[in-house]
């Protein structure tokens, strides 16, 4: 699987999400070739501004691998993360990280460049324009 | 009551956590002059990084008022909040933010010192001694 492979199982989570009316941003967490977490952003349905994809997923897959950490792990997230969950990857010790879409108003990289943890690996612009064109889709139609 | 008061509050839910080998960090959450949550921070018992104290009261209040935002609330914390919990607290539209110790390593304030919402007050440095020792004791006699 290649990180393209991935990021369409991301992009699966997202149009989830999406048919639930919500912001679509999907994850998955991926272990040793095998995925261990997915999660879209959940926000409108628990009414909860902390329930974006990347929060619920560090939660299931830090449960999955038994400890606290990440460092093992690469996520994938159809959107730049934001301010929050870049500062909760942070703390997982996320061993890499690869997004689709920039987000110029919200994301971490132009907020707090400095959250994610020294040591982790960033790739962006992985299947950018389907994950883009997904969120354009949402606020054109949904919103 | 008085922001120390509340405060006060804040503290008794730090040594909570304390007692329970955690790093002693404690929220109240109040609205119209009653406290609508309380939490401290859980991230060793629930083995989860994200489970500060300041994310789980977010969560609390927003469910205790039916809605997604705090704007009507004041969050008092013990310990400066890192860059997740301020990224957390800006999607909340918190109203106004009071915290005891300034943290240098680890606070929004130098690394994200936009994460809150433009509207939310701040206010620093209340029982910031108290709220320091108590974290000081615990590094050196608990870890």
């Amino acid at each position: 699987m290649t990180d393209e492979d991935y990021m369409k199982k991301a992009l699966a989570e997202a149009r989830q999400a999406y048919e639930e009316g919500e912001i679509p941003v999907g994850v998955v967490v991926v272990c040793k070739d095998r995925i261990i977490a997915r999660a879209h952003n959940l926000t409108e349905t628990l009414h909860d501004v902390t329930a974006h994809a990347e929060m619920q997923a560090i939660t299931a897959a830090t449960d999955a691998l038994g400890g606290k950490y990440l460092d093992p792990c690469t996520l994938y997230v159809t959107l730049e993360p934001c301010v929050m969950c870049a500062g909760a990857l942070g703390w997982s010790q996320l061993g890499r990280l690869v997004y689709g879409a920039s987000d110029d108003r919200r994301g971490f990289s132009k907020f707090a460049p400095e959250a994610l943890h020294p040591k982790t690996e960033v790739c962006s612009g992985v299947l950018a324009e389907e994950c883009r064109a997904l969120m354009k889709d949402f606020f054109k139609y949904k919103r």
